[in-house]
């Protein structure tokens, strides 16, 4: 069980990961999610404001921000471990308040690692203010060939 | 309190909801999901095979799949109380297993409407098989100007 | 990945899981559920009416029902795979109304077992009506030496 | 909608809480939890060692875990809004190691209010280390007598 408290390096850099998207991950070039940070079990993500990302009242909806929560969390884990094969077992995400105009960030920090890893997400307006979501999540690291 | 094994008619045609999405929720032509079915409290969407949907492994992408959920619980909702300003308030999803070719179908049915509404979907393909994932979410019910 | 959707018989008896929770799970003496039935994937548990189990308002209080809910699924998980070393990795549940006067029956599902089980629990008043919560759950499954 | 970063006073002391739950909450009593301490929106409560609370391999049951989550959670809702008549909506939790010997805290924080309350839990040893679980939850907010 890895102590994620280090300060080890990140696993994958940020322009390494914006290859192993582009490369394999085609879903990725749907949501037009900017890749800000990777570290060992922690990133930063940047959901761009688009109008293609409303729902009903101007908001951003709810599968824009689990998109970005899940990116995130994938980030963060492979950042920890290396594993570009982790998928997610579960997700569980509370909507918050309405997205005031402007982008959102992903702020994610992986909280365990092993069998199976798990972590959070906080997603905030990129223009500051309270959280509009908060997401945790388990995932799966099956035997990588990575 | 709704008891929802009525057998009332749904709130909204499927022709009505796809105007829905196309009048007020642009994020809805991204995933390209095709509504089968609304009932009083029930959805058949179809998430059709999409390269563009796939992360590595050929596996349809998580985010795909919690959008394809989130859409069916809306139309369900809908559905059942007619209420268009509906939001999700949380959401709870299981992967179970890799997705085979071809799409995948979401069958959803709410088992609460109130002040909150709550219900579930299950994700199974479309040629038949074994569940690929499971959720379970709560809504919140403005009150709406529909 | 097994399919559980088998005509096998569980992989313990009720009997033989009662002695489990008596030899290895002193908590289980605190709720004092009732072990009905036990297949291969599924079972379905009791929570007698105490008032002791209340919380404000005459309301079976939520952590109740949360444990009745988690020990139908280590029911279920050990009738479908035998593993007693079954540990939960991760539990969702919506609470949908008050329950009424009377016990709880929790109805369980495994839909999925492998490196990691999943399922879902129905939780119901023992005279009848609607569900007053729903949980979905995924399990770790070590390497047992039962 | 409130933002909780305010440094308000709780609207319920410690022994306010526990006249609360004395009265009005039977429940509570099963799982002998401390409360140590409630902001406008915060708690920490502590589950202390019990040989009862055990589960196969000397583990805390999840049962117990959830059970203070759950609890922790009402007394920062109850901090931040002062409406004892608050019940939980929907609660996901991610366990993420066995517990060490000795209890186990729960440090609760709310990250909103209004028609729903949201906040998230860390279960951690009171010993130190690594948090053994993690938890997000909403709360619904009836209009309260109290």
């Amino acid at each position: 069980m890895t102590i994620l408290t280090s300060n080890n390096p990140a696993c994958i850099t940020v322009d390494g990961f914006k290859q192993l998207l582009k490369d394999a991950h085609p879903f990725s070039e749907l949501l037009e999610i900017e890749i800000i940070e990777i570290g060992h079990g922690t990133s930063v993500l940047l959901l761009p404001e688009r109008t293609s990302h409303q729902r009903l009242g101007g908001m951003i909806a709810g599968p824009m921000l689990m998109g970005l929560a899940d990116l995130a969390l994938y980030a963060a884990v492979v950042g920890a471990t290396g594993n570009a094969a982790a998928v997610t077992a579960s997700l569980s995400i509370n909507f918050l308040r309405k997205s005031p105009p402007g982008g959102v960030l992903a702020n994610c920090k992986i909280v365990k690692t092993g069998r199976l890893a798990a972590g959070e997400v906080s997603l905030v307006p990129a223009a500051g203010g309270e959280p509009v979501a908060h997401a945790i999540s388990t995932w799966s690291l099956p035997k990588s060939s990575t």
